[in-house]
């Protein structure tokens, strides 16, 4: 606290990432990562960025990175904006885009961010309750509003709304801008990217740090109609000029190409994950439908804080929610490679069990 | 203009940042980069990080980055704070520190960058003219004020401010933040980052774009009071939990590091600019006096938008400022290689003499 700080700073909360631990040894099933490395190829792209031309600003529009990602949606580059992580590009969609009369709607169990966002921007939002069942029910959200924005699938709760439903969404909110938040799309969940030519109000983001196993990397985009692009830009450009280095520009690129790799990847995660579901609910565990790289699972009989505190005593961290009291029982676990998956049955098992 | 942009969005109007021309092939004295390339071992802690590890998200919190930096000005982590470019660590100071009631005060003629943050987050703003040499008075900062920012050396000019200058305004203004913008310091100018320690509302910001010759990888940061940079580390925390790749940490620790090259680099730069000087006054030029890596110049006899547009015929890229109308027979022209000087003197030569 300080007599020197904006106003705006004394009433922040800001966000809390998951833990980063700096031991290595660990099972680490905390923060949504991809178990599956970046491609050689993608590794090279990079590697060949450290190189005398780094005295040199990169290009300050990405414009070839731009071009990448229009050409994999089948958009036009004026249809993409990209920056620093995700995260970075829902910041400036929350400004450009969401700061209106009327709220804001979004869940009440979501990305713990958007309240963030809202409080460093001075938005006002109303959230939704979950349904019973943990799901996102679009009639809830007819009603008078400022802009709406979830994730699809949801996070933590792992589940997928049916794009048909998005649709309906969008057919009856055509006043305010609607964001789809598809960082974990590509793992087993229908894309709203296809309405973007039809929508004009539609908006969806999307991440290299999951599908694309990049995370180290933070490149993240969003594409939309050219107008709520240009609103993104006008904001970026009255921040920062070249939020992307040449390793992220490069790096992206390559990984945005590497159509086989991405496949295949993504594939072997719900592959895992079917089978994780499968074990766990032999266990005992309930686990809500996932579309995700994660799983969202409670037991009936055991506290989702003293499990996680138990495995973490067993070198494996998963990722556990005090807060809302409605998920308290649950844990969200990442989907890691066989291997680390099999050794979290091994583990909950003894645990469930004795 | 859109029905689903926010209000600000409205009236905003970007930065627009030098020329990054994708052809090769031009002398390029338009952006104020550095000459020379990082050092090799910078370039293989960079190479480096193109690895597994890269599905990982980075280190939120820059940890061993900040530690670099700290040993390197001799303070401690918490006066640190690090951001994707000095121009993203501008935009939260800006943001957390410089939103007040009274206006925030800068030069009329400075980094241009300055009012478009003022009009991304809403804050008043007055601008101090220049002396008729081009100076900053400190005097004429002595006035009720909401934070006081400035680039030492300033920006086009590259004239310094003195190191006791910058003292008898923080001691005449104790109450609000003073902001030093040191981008171009390590090129003959006192650093204010000495007086940090006692002065709680004193903030220096520095890039690793120009001194440190890695403009391609984004890295500054502003060191102070830890209630200056907490203010900073909050909003950080609400806008992007992880704006530092692997490559940006790694490479600028390395660049932190090495001193040697450093050393070495900047000096050639130095002892360059002093030839480029001496070689423009003997074809007429008059040259403001230069601490930074870019001379400002005009000729009695020449426009300044024609020379910049000849030179461009030659494919010398340079930099010159419209408006405001008081500097737009200046032409603003990075300190280049030895044979880029050279080539731009011989170019120069023949158009003011033809």
């Amino acid at each position: 606290m300080s007599r020197y700080w904006s106003d705006v700073v004394h009433s922040l909360t800001p966000y809390v990432p998951g833990e980063q631990p700096k031991l290595s040894k660990l099972i680490k099933l905390n923060t949504n990562e991809n178990p599956y490395p970046p491609s050689d190829a993608v590794l090279e792209a990079m590697r060949a960025q450290a190189a005398y031309s780094l005295r040199l600003y990169p290009d300050p529009n990405s414009d070839a990175l731009k071009t990448a990602i229009a050409d994999y949606h089948g958009l036009i580059t004026a249809q993409v904006f990209v920056g620093n992580g995700s995260d970075e590009v829902l910041a400036h969609v929350f400004h450009a885009l969401l700061k209106h009369d009327e709220p804001l709607l979004f869940p009440d169990i979501t990305y713990s961010f958007y309240p963030v966002y809202c409080g460093l921007y001075g938005i006002e939002y109303q959230t939704i309750a979950l349904t019973e069942d943990f799901q996102i029910s679009v009639d809830d959200y007819l009603r008078p509003n400022g802009g709406i924005i979830f994730p699809n699938p949801n996070a933590p709760t792992s589940c997928a709304l049916p794009l048909t439903e998005i649709e309906r969404l969008l057919q009856a909110n055509p006043d305010s801008v609607v964001v789809i938040d598809e960082a974990y799309v590509d793992f087993g969940c229908e894309s709203a990217v296809q309405l973007v030519n039809r929508y004009p109000q539609l908006l969806v983001t999307h991440t290299l740090s999951k599908s694309r196993s990049l995370a180290g990397l933070r490149v993240g985009y969003a594409v939309g109609h050219a107008d709520l692009i240009e609103a993104l830009v006008r904001v970026k450009d009255s921040f920062n000029s070249y939020p992307l280095d040449r390793f992220a520009q490069a790096g992206a690129i390559a990984a945005m190409q590497d159509e086989a790799w991405f496949q295949q990847t993504r594939q072997r995660v719900i592959t895992t994950r079917e089978q994780l579901v499968s074990d766990l609910q032999a266990l005992g565990f309930e686990a809500l439908p996932s579309a995700a790289n994660f799983i969202f699972v409670r037991h009936p009989s055991h506290d989702g804080a003293a499990l996680a505190q138990q495995l973490r005593e067993r070198s494996i961290i998963v990722r556990h929610f005090k807060n809302p009291a409605r998920i308290s029982a649950f844990l969200r676990i990442t989907i890691g490679t066989d291997a680390e998956c099999n050794a979290l049955v091994h583990a909950l098992r003894e645990l469930v069990t004795s």
